[in-house]
């Protein structure tokens, strides 16, 4: 066929760029546009409960995949109902690409008073104008001449920077025809590499990492977002150094690495792992977030004389001037290829020393500073495990994962609700057959403060019948916020579930909805749920409610509170938390 | 005392200007400013179960109220999430202060990357460009010099021209001590009045009105936002012609007044209303708002030679030039000083043909030809009547509403999911016993599509033991898209919840949550419904599930479609919809 609709353009091309599945919400805007997935091979539209839900689904959807997700949203109403789950992925550098179907040209041109609009004589570009600061790039579309370039130009732009990037696409165009000749080549969707800057920075690199005593291996989340995970998998086996993640970058290295010693963030980090890490004189700084909440109140201390940034896109030796153009992957296959092992140190690795027991090892109720190595010995191999903002993303740096396991969590943008979601575009993603990712479970960890914001995407679930498993940590409230103000205040309450009743509502047939769904107030009663073999294997959703104390925090989370100085260290003691003092407490090599 | 921290400040002049609770969701920005909230007396912290619905529920807050909403959000991802409902309000003329709690200045000077934040080097003011178009005003504060002054000025913004403003309160600025002495002075609130353009305006339009022989009076929604209820009531006694209301502006002149017509919507208007409204030689169109939706897609015909506009702001008569500063509540006020009613033409009322049964009248089943008119008969003077976007906002216009009917609708922006906070702020005004607004019911009315997309404000109902009547029509997904487009496509299924078990979930106690659930599947079942005393004069809240067809819809909404041609009546037609064959009934004068 020489034309196609434009409309149906656009799903191949994001098809045939590795994407089966379409999230959103339809909406007068949208819905001719939605018609064309039915066109589409492979393709499969995925409704979502909300366009904020569709938004978190699709980043969830995409991290899974180590691709992109995509959205369709309806002109004002659902794109600005989705734009804070497009700027998490801003801000966290995932690929998701956002349709918005918008009102047709004549009436953009006519300012007419469409409903969705803005005022009398209505900009209908102001939503497009409201979401700028939130994507790397947009094709706002206005003719089919060139909107299928301007699609591809935008394609590869989400790819090649992992961002967000926008489609807006005037109704009466979904139908206009244009080229199909275009979708025989697949899109190039590599980033552009200077092969120069590539050599000159490898050899800095290595020249940097020969001439050290004590190196080590940093590894934060950007290596898993610009697709980079089996080239740093390699480099840490070749290296044979120490290596240490960031909060956000569990999982990508195997926790189960002979070299791999912990979580290094700042005062935050396990017992003598601080120290063992600033022991280094050198440090191989991979795919860098140092956000707050990433680097301990950014008490990471990797000094610039001491460091090696490999970054999303360039790469700095000690401070010295950027290489540019030298993409993380690029970086490490050239790494991978001209290093010489035999001219690395080589360092046993330090032996930390044992964590002392907590106050609270014998309790009979389930525990912040147990729960989080039980749940580790619960995890498989291939898991995905989603960490939501709040005790779950605090307390799980605790647990030691698994070979293989992907660690999903909004560490930087930290918006709650994210995770569950995020957690319905994980289990879609694991249940397409179709691709290599589709083993291994979907493991949500969430509270009752951020389920409430997006809780009707457990019934997307139940509608699809995915199996993820969800833990959900009932601590009567936002305990995050507790601990950082007003531990006993209104505010920090929620709006109270009786979760036993919630699989019935979304319409889980009741027996199986009785059967798939657990409560555990006690360590004991906990065991008894993690032993069954319908929440180790699920066939359906299970739930399991955790109850908790509300005014129990992990210790990550009451420390990296505490790095904020002593007023905030008095007020979380006389609110009655726990706050752990961080003695120094050397490793030591041998 | 001589000073107060600002974020005192703040409170004690949102208090003033008549607003007793605030909406919202904490976060680690907003914490302490929520502190001060308990500090003022009167003024209650309200929690939302999301940002999103706290807007919502803020804008339903100040239309019950006749006064304003405030929310409450916290830095990036509580602002964005809100975002979409303040556009709302924007659009639909609300009274919405959006007050949220930033970063610290320092964390913005130094462009830190605080979590929340977008990027490497974060503009932390990102978030307050994006939602720009969505206010008429804001302080973006950044000293406690001048703060009070730029808050003072905001509020007035807010209220004068009847939309959202926004507060930005960076988190250090909370405590800084600001003088207390303007408190001292209640606000002015009331627009600029240009009295000798109201004077002149008034004599133009009394002299149209004079000179015409067939004068009607047509009454919108604007009237209502521009708090000037009350005197085009007077205006509509003393005039005693004809009145008409848009979709919109329904219920504000009492629709059992005795010279009301009816809706005016164009072609979608009752059986011989247009005839009987287009037969007026002089039209007095008070507070306009002709979006395509409350106009009958753009088939609303008053010729600019018949209009006389009064408008929130101005006045033109005949399409004139405009009188400006002459503010809506000022003018009513002076044509009521100044007209006299002997040289207003006398007509009687015109009288409507009978409207045709309906095919579908005997159906034991229930059906959209039915409801709205049985559901009138249910409706109690003072009651609040809250039509989501979708059959209900379509069908509630066959309903002819008790006096003292506050009717609320989100007919121009049209954001689904809308309506289920704007009850929970409704309901939260209504048990308000210090103020004249606290008698009467909230009943709102939505559908299985739009309920499902902020659902989990149902609970804080429960939560805070209100007693609103939520009527659920179920009919298997977004019926509203189904007559659009797509009517059998699966992008127009929803999730499918057994409400049944909703109350329960929501922690109701198990006897009352059982005794508060009803469901009807026919017209019998719910006349057995709408007897029970429990329904009538619920104590708590009440949940009315009435099933119905996917595929029958509104007249006034199939109409409302076939405005947009051949093609769409084709469709509709096709896929199996009744579409109502517009006769010109013609209306008569005796």
């Amino acid at each position: 066929m020489a034309t196609i609709p434009l409309g149906r353009y656009l799903w191949e091309r994001i098809h045939q760029c590795g994407i089966n599945h379409i999230f959103g919400v339809p909406g007068d805007f949208n819905l001719t546009l939605l018609d064309h997935i039915y066109d589409v091979d492979g393709l499969e539209w995925v409704g979502n409960t909300n366009e904020l839900n569709a938004a978190y689904a699709a980043d969830g959807y995409a991290r899974v995949r180590s691709n992109a997700g995509c959205l369709v949203t309806t002109h004002g109403v659902g794109e600005m109902s989705a734009v804070n789950g497009v700027a998490g992925a801003m801000t966290e550098q995932v690929k998701v690409i956002h349709v918005v179907g918008q009102t047709s040209r004549a009436m953009q041109k006519n300012h007419m008073m469409i409903h969705h609009s803005i005022g009398f004589s209505p900009d209908h570009q102001v939503f497009n104008k409201a979401s700028k600061g939130f994507r790397c790039a947009e094709a706002a579309l206005q003719s089919e001449e060139g909107a299928a370039e301007e699609i591809d130009r935008v394609l590869r732009e989400c790819f090649v920077h992992s961002r967000p990037v926008y489609v807006f696409l005037p109704i009466d165009l979904v139908d206009k025809p244009v080229p199909a000749k275009a979708l025989d080549t697949p899109l190039n969707l590599e980033p552009e590499v200077d092969t120069q800057s590539v050599e000159e920075a490898t050899s800095a690199v290595l020249e940097a990492l020969y001439a050290s005593k004590y190196p080590a291996l940093f590894v934060d989340c950007l290596v898993q977002r610009h697709n980079a995970v089996s080239e740093i998998k390699q480099l840490a086996d070749k290296l044979a150094i120490p290596i240490y993640a960031s909060n956000m970058g569990k999982g990508i290295v195997d926790e189960t690495h002979e070299n791999y010693i912990g979580v290094y963030n700042g005062q935050p980090s396990g017992t003598g792992v601080q120290s063992a890490f600033e022991a280094s004189d050198l440090v191989l700084v991979v795919g860098n977030l140092p956000s707050d909440t990433n680097s301990g109140g950014f008490t990471r201390r990797i000094p610039t004389e001491k460091a090696v940034a490999i970054n999303a896109e360039d790469v700095s030796v000690k401070g010295g001037k950027a290489f540019s153009n030298a993409p993380i992957k690029a970086m490490l296959q050239k790494l991978l290829e001209q290093v010489s092992t035999d001219k690395v140190p080589k360092n046993s690795k330090p032996k930390l020393p044992e964590t002392p027991p907590e106050d609270d090892a014998n309790s009979k109720m389930i525990t912040q500073s147990w729960i989080w190595h039980r749940l580790a010995e619960f995890f498989q191999p291939h898991d995905i495990v989603i960490g939501e903002t709040g005790t779950a993303s605090f307390g799980l740096p605790d647990a030691t994962y698994p070979a293989d396991t992907t660690w999903i969590t909004q560490t930087y943008y930290g918006s709650i609700g994210y995770a569950t979601p995020a957690a319905f575009g994980s289990a879609v993603a694991l249940s397409d057959a179709t691709t290599s990712r589709s083993h291994g479970r979907t493991v949500l960890i969430t509270g009752d403060g951020s389920l409430m914001l997006t809780m009707q995407e457990v019934g997307n679930m139940v509608k699809h019948k995915l199996n993820p498993i969800i833990f959900i940590i009932n601590n009567a409230g936002y305990t995050i916020e507790r601990v950082i103000h007003g531990a006993k205040q209104s505010y920090n309450d929620i709006v109270p579930f009786d979760y036993k009743h919630m699989l019935s509502f979304f319409s889980m047939p009741e027996e199986q909805a009785k059967a798939s769904f657990h409560r555990a107030e006690t360590k004991a009663e906990l065991e008894e749920v993690l032993k069954l073999d319908r929440v180790r294997e699920p066939k359906g959703l299970q739930i399991v409610e955790v109850v908790m104390d509300m005014m129990d925090v992990p210790w990550r989370l009451s420390t990296q509170v505490a790095t904020r100085g002593p007023e905030a260290i008095k007020e979380m003691k006389e609110a009655g938390f726990k706050v752990r003092e961080m003695q120094k407490q050397e490793a030591y090599w041998t």
